[in-house]
């Protein structure tokens, strides 16, 4: 049977990513990308806010996002490759203990070099019409919401459109002589014995074996290496080999709000904080609703990353609960933003992330020829190029990435065993 | 609703440990045990193989076990209950690189106390009739059997009875005016916010929720504390809820062979070691195939834990598997034992180990009114007087726990958040 050099599981944007930069790496190797779908980029990564921002306080962090939004900007700036990318910025609204606790963090990334602004109460209220006085709400008060006190806004960060990013790498793999085969479902992996007995259900434990591939509804693909980039169902492959990946898939919705009265296009179309002319990405104090704008096309996405008690559970085609918008979502975010006065999302979609529950940052090693490439947590598209790169470094068996501007990450320091990432300080 | 002040789900042994020490420290407490089984203990353990040691380079697991290893003397010694508990001791066989490794924490722990006593491999192959020479054996190379070149005997070790300690605990609970209701299957954990609105679907991320109970086939259990007991059905419960306690479930079998022979007779009852007059519990160098004397039924007991490509996996009723005692723990066993040659399993069992993948030590946390105890990974017999001490120190929010002998336990040191434990370094 014939043997790819890589078997890709995963065609969003993790698994493109890393088939490009592996390929790139390897121009005479035979990389195969294979997916569910019938096109690339169809489960989580189409399900994506889409947003991205540099400012983290972990290193990890910060040069996964730093660099990989550096090679968006390259990508559109120079190379004239629309990703739809707007430097939109994030706002964080703050309640005053949110303040106390991320002041000492921005001042000491400041000395570092990083540019963030500060906004107080009255200036927000005049610009964004945002309520910052709740205390006498009694509903508010039920609901546990603060105060705004502060605002800091971070001017290098923006939305992305996920779709232009999928397409950029899926065709400069394929330009350079990659292979997908989509509507192609994987369904195990497959293990061999280096030296095969033809004994009934080998291997065993003494003898040595590795991954050799896919068992896929369409048929086996071998490979020198099986790449492991399915995002949540990541989990599903590497439990029923017994391979703790310490990832576990979350359902995460985002519900779509026109601007379509006078005072929600204004809101939108803030002037006040961008070159875009637009509504920043906005965290709301406290439980951290976000609103991401979508000026193209006139409308607000609205999403809310609940923890508990959220299900960590695996399906096909999850689902945007309106009880999750109307109960959940609406009722803090009007307080807040009164514009959105019985505003009902028009349409709403969900997706997985495959959370990290060990420290929220990607996962990337490599066990018996099998290479995984996760735990994104729900910053993947942000940091998609440059785990593509530390996969392909992986792949390749260099103990350094380069990254997009030269930057050098040690590969190792995303593995399980020798895994060397800083808890990140910055969850507002 | 009748509310009770703790319901445990799970009567194996470290629920019922659990249930006891917490109703011994609150004599007026109604604390309710709940089953799926009809009786105490019926799922992992009465599928275990019920050995103990108090060998270990970890602080946390030489307490836990070394503590309760000492009440099952007590209870067994001094108040005549009959435990079954022998003292065969610990034999390894060790090959030459597992005592390189082994020598410095060996050691080490033998100036803070330990006993151990070292055999070399001509003495081994006197007294048990062992191959300690299979390199020239074609066979053996192939399966990367090894040499045995030393012996490590440890006396503080032996086998129990599970069902005879569970029994133990089950009494003394119910004597004390615990209740048990066997036959109840739950099914999932109820949350509750401590405002009901009585809108759909409540609570929300922005109402205070807890754990106040378990929705069974039988009914709804309300409590003021929640323990979730269940073993390696732990993470079914908590990813309902979106939390991580990091347990994983994973099959383990035990194959009993009869001594039918005078060469097997002349091993179980093998009189060099202990005073037990019996083979101590074995362990075969490098892969660690365990051999468990049962010399009351004049049979051995052999198991392997096997890791990859072992899936995690919850069976409801797992099974041990024929090939797994043929292909695998026997083609090993014989080449070093020739005594079993030829010998198949009269009877077999299977059980789940709740696997913690941190660090294989138990997790004990609180979270919303939940106590979660569990992932004792396979140590769950020889730790469980112990865990249920410092379950019950957790219910009534002490600091630390009293193990037996006076020993104090810091209870945090088992949380997840707070989290303190030592890296094995006996894993021989």
């Amino acid at each position: 049977m014939d043997e790819y050099d890589a078997v890709i599981i995963g065609a969003g944007i993790i698994g493109l990513s890393t088939a490009y930069h592996i390929k790139r790496k390897n121009p005479a190797a035979r990389i195969l990308v294979v997916d569910k779908f019938n096109a690339a980029g169809q489960g989580s990564t189409a399900k994506s806010a889409s947003a991205f921002r540099c400012l983290f306080s972990s290193y990890t962090n910060y040069v996964l996002a730093d660099s990989s939004v550096e090679f968006y900007k390259h990508l559109q700036e120079n190379l004239k490759i629309d990703l739809k990318l707007q430097w939109t910025g994030y706002l964080w609204l703050l309640d005053e203990e949110n303040w106390g606790n991320i002041l000492p963090v921005l001042e000491s990334l400041s000395e570092k070099g990083l540019k963030y602004k500060e906004y107080d109460k009255e200036d927000l209220a005049k610009k964004l019409c945002v309520n910052t006085y709740l205390a006498d709400d009694e509903e508010a008060r039920l609901m546990g919401l603060k105060d705004v006190y502060k605002g800091v806004f971070i001017p290098k960060a923006g939305i992305v459109d996920a779709a232009c990013l999928v397409e950029f790498y899926e065709k400069e793999f394929l330009r350079l002589g990659g292979e997908i085969r989509f509507g192609v479902k994987a369904e195990n992996l497959i293990i061999e014995p280096y030296e095969p007995l033809g004994i009934p259900d080998e291997p065993y434990f003494w003898q040595e074996s590795r991954i050799a591939g896919v068992k896929t509804d369409k048929g086996v693909i071998k490979a020198r290496k099986t790449i492991l980039a399915a995002g949540a169902w990541i989990p599903q492959f590497l439990d029923a080999l017994g391979i703790e990946c310490f990832i576990k898939p979350k359902k995460r919705q985002i519900f779509c709000i026109p601007a379509k009265n006078e005072a929600l296009k204004k809101l939108l179309f803030t002037k006040e904080f961008n070159s875009a002319g637009c509504l920043p990405f906005t965290i709301l104090p406290n439980y951290q609703i976000l609103i991401r704008p979508f000026p193209d096309e006139e409308v607000f996405w609205l999403g809310y990353a609940d923890e508990f008690p959220r299900a960590f559970k695996l399906e096909e085609d999850p689902q945007p609960e309106k009880n999750f918008y109307q109960y959940a979502i609406y009722q803090v975010l009007v307080k807040y933003f009164p514009q959105f006065k019985d505003c009902r999302p028009t349409s709403a979609f969900a997706g997985l992330y495959g959370i990290n529950t060990l420290d929220g940052q990607p996962i990337i090693f490599e066990e018996k020829d099998l290479i995984v490439v996760g735990g994104a947590s729900g910053s993947g598209i942000m940091k998609a190029d440059a785990i593509g790169r530390i996969a392909a470094a992986l792949y390749n068996s260099e103990e350094y990435a380069l990254l997009y501007g030269d930057r050098k990450f040690k590969v190792s320091d995303l593995s399980l065993k020798n895994r060397r990432v800083e808890q990140e300080k910055l969850i507002i």
